[in-house]
Formats: C-alpha cells, sequence, structure tokens
C-alpha cells in the first residue's frame, strides 16, 4: 500500500504540471521523489523512536521476514524500532526467521543488522515456539504490507503464526509500519486477497529441485494477522495500542 | 528411542549366544534382525488400523517432518495413518511441511504419499497456520522421537509450534509412535536434552549460501510438544487419550 501511495502522489505531481514543458516536468517529479524520500527518512526516524520507548534493555526481539532499510529509503519500520534502541545501547538481540519460501530474513534482515553491529540470530521458520518457550524472546516486532481499517494486518506469510505463538507464550506482538499502511476503505482482514505465488519458489528456491517432481504446492504470499493478536502498531505519528478502529481513526485518520 | 531398542535386542541376542560358535551367532542375530523387521511392519499396520479409525472421510491432515515408510521397516508411524485412512477410501489431502532445515517433509514425506497415490500438498512451514485459518485441515499426525511418562513428546524442530497452531484454530493434534517409542524412566519433557546441530544446515542448507557469512545461527534438533496439547497418542496397542502418565501405564506399562 505504502508503494502505491507514492506512485500516487508522483502522478499527482506529473498530472499538475503541464506537459508541454518538458525539463519542468522532470524537475517537478523529481524535487517531489526527493520530498518522498526525506519524509521517508523521518518516517523511519519517528517510528524509531516511537517503537524504541516499548523495548527494555536486554530484550530478545524476534521479527519475521525484512522491514529494514531495504525494503525504504532509510533504515526501515520493524528494523527502525531495532536499530533506535541498539543505538540507545539497549542491548537488544534480534532472533530473525529466514523467512521461506524467499529467504528474506536470512537474506536481507540478518544482513542488515549484522552491518550495524546488532546482535541477531538466525532461525529457521519452525523454530520461532522453541525459542520463545527457552525465554529468549520478550517482544516481537514486523512491518506491514497493508492495515485494515480496524488493525488487521496483511504483511509476509507465517507473520500470522508468528502471531499466535507469541499469544501462547504471552509474549507482546507488535506491528511497525507507516500511516500510509493503514487502507481505512478496507473494514477488515477479510476482504484483503491472498496472492499465490509460484510452486517453484517451494520447490526450486535454492537453485536446486528440494521436492518430488509435479507435487501440488500452496505458495501464500501472505497472511492476515488479526487486531486482536496486535499488542500495538508503532506509527510515526505514535504507538496505536489497544488496537481497533476507533485508536487507528484518532492517530491516523480524520 | 525405538532405534536403540531394537539395538539393545540385538545386543542381547548376541550376548546370550555362545561366542565361539561364529555362524550360530550370525545366524541368530539375522533372526533376530528378520524378527524385529516383521514386528515393525505388523506395527506398523497396527497404528494405521488404529489411527485411521480416528480419520473422517474427506478430511485435510497436516504432518511435520518424515514418519513413514523410509523411518521404519514398512508404513511408518504417521504415515500409516494416512496410507490406512487412504486405502480405505476414505479420500483425504495431507499438507506436508517443508520441515526446513533438511527438508524431510519436501523430500521424503511428499514422496512418499506420492508413489502411494494420496492427494499431498506442500507447504513451508511458515504456511501451517493459514492452512489451518482457512478450514483445509481438520487434523495433525506426527510421529515421534521420544516419549515421557507423562506423554510430553520429543519430536523434530517445530512439531511444538504446529501443535499451538492447531490448539489455537481447535484442530486436534496426534501422535503416531510405537509403544518403544515411550521412555518410561524420563518423567517429564523437562529432562529431554535439546540437541543442536550445525549452523551450516541452516546457512548452507541447499548447497548455496543463504545467510551473510559469519551470522549468529541457532539449530535446535527437535522441541518437546506438552502432554496437554496431544489430543491423543496412536500406538500399536490403541489410541492412549486423553493422553497422561496414567493412560500411558494403562496401555504401555506394567
Amino acid at each position: 500500500v505504502n508503494l502505491f501511495w507514492a506512485l500516487d502522489r508522483m502522478d499527482a505531481t506529473g498530472a499538475s504540471a503541464k506537459l508541454d514543458r518538458g525539463s519542468a516536468l522532470l524537475e517537478g517529479l523529481l524535487a517531489e521523489a526527493h520530498a518522498i524520500a526525506a519524509e521517508d527518512q523521518a518516517m523511519c526516524r519517528a517510528i524509531g523512536k516511537h517503537g524504541a520507548e516499548l523495548v527494555v534493555p536486554g530484550e530478545g526481539i524476534l521479527t519475521h521476514c525484512n522491514a529494514g532499510g531495504l525494503a525504504t529509503s532509510d533504515y526501515g519500520t520493524a528494523l527502525a524500532v531495532i536499530f533506535s534502541a541498539h543505538e540507545q545501547g539497549k542491548h537488544v538481540r534480534v532472533f530473525a526467521d529466514e523467512t521461506r519460501p524467499l529467504l528474506q530474513g536470512a537474506r536481507l534482515t540478518a544482513w542488515e543488522l549484522q552491518r550495524r553491529g546488532v546482535p541477531v540470530t538466525l532461525i529457521c521458520d519452525n523454530m520461532a515456539a522453541q525459542v520463545m518457550k527457552e525465554g529468549k524472546v520478550q517482544k516481537v516486532v514486523v512491518g506491514a504490507d497493508r492495515i485494515a481499517a480496524n488493525g488487521d494486518t496483511a504483511n509476509k506469510i507465517g507473520t500470522y503464526g508468528v502471531a499466535l505463538l507469541a499469544q501462547a507464550h504471552g509474549i507482546p506482538f507488535y506491528v511497525a509500519a507507516p500511516s500510509s499502511t493503514f487502507d481505512l476503505a478496507i473494514p477488515d482482514g477479510s476482504v484483503i486477497p491472498i496472492e499465490e505465488r509460484e510452486p517453484h519458489e517451494v520447490t526450486h528456491g535454492f537453485g536446486r529441485q528440494t521436492a518430488p517432481a509435479g507435487v501440488d504446492v500452496y505458495n501464500p504470499a501472505f497472511d492476515v494477522t488479526p487486531a486482536a493478536l496486535i499488542a500495538g502498531i508503532i506509527t510515526e505519528k505514535g504507538v496505536i495500542r489497544p488496537v481497533n478502529g476507533e485508536t487507528i481513526r484518532e492517530m491516523i485518520g480524520g
């Protein structure tokens, strides 16, 4: 949703320029792009600041997929919270789900954290429950692709499962996302379509065939985490909690 | 536990033979091995028979890792239940977790089911919650490596998480295992040691590096599912349910 919000802004900028003045059009678009990037950076920092206030020194934080600098113009959303807490000397350790099938956690999140000197432990997705049971995780922070008006949150496949496991272990589960990720026209998560992706990602995801030829595969790209499982949504405007239509409208809408 | 039980039997057979009569010793060991194989086959069939009685026609059954013929002398434990239900024309569909890091679900379970004509859908481990939410799964059946006297069950990493997700969706979670898998000397799962395996399995599991060099990895081989999450344990002697020390002693011990 955030990506299309930015494209809409570029579109509006283009439409408002006179099309016969080519260089002015390009300059206008470039200025708008720079403005979006600067706003995005400020937004990431604000999310980081609000989120870091929730982090207790020494905590283990589990994250899923990648919501870092590689997905935004600066230092991300879920990872902004972690980077900010780390910069404040809060000595966090991150458990990064590898995030099958495309391994964004192993390839992107672990790399971003390592590069900034944040202690990170890579796990397979199916190890999250055990890590929680062992008391290694005190908080879950993930990003979001789209948030409905009631707080139901679509994010990378596996996020919903992590939220259920966190609930079972009494671990608060947070979503970090800019207010542009809210899609207030969508009442709740039941109407968010779940994209299905190629079986090949699951059967040949590592450049090598790892399943029998012709096997049926189900490969949903996203899932929806119900608002009831979310302790708070960390936005650039502040932390929405408890998560419901009213608290969201107060922070985001109107 | 089951493997060491068989080795103990071979050991006892060897010890009871006269060591100076080489060919008699070998014949005795071979006869014992054949006896174990025949018993194992009968055991698998009995587990299949008892388990299949629990299966309602048309059900979706989720399994994790591999508890099939490749892990036993015949057609397995968890998969015995499925094969038996399939042979009875119960039209089941299996959802097989790929089971990272070693992909026993993708490489073994999917192959065994496909070979016997059982409809199977391969999923990544982190998709189990979504598949359950969509109502595609009515039962979970997994194997076991070791079962404590109270029913706490050690099995491949990820099993515990699946049990929690099943509970959250009101889906009964069954363990299928021969009575030789019970280790009644162990009071409960808290004293079962969790083996840690090589980071390389997670970072290079497919012959290609999929995580940054030097990243910390946690790679527990097993986890323990508490008895309270297990609807029943399907053994060759019958189905133990509810699962507790008393029902286990009644079926297995004494």
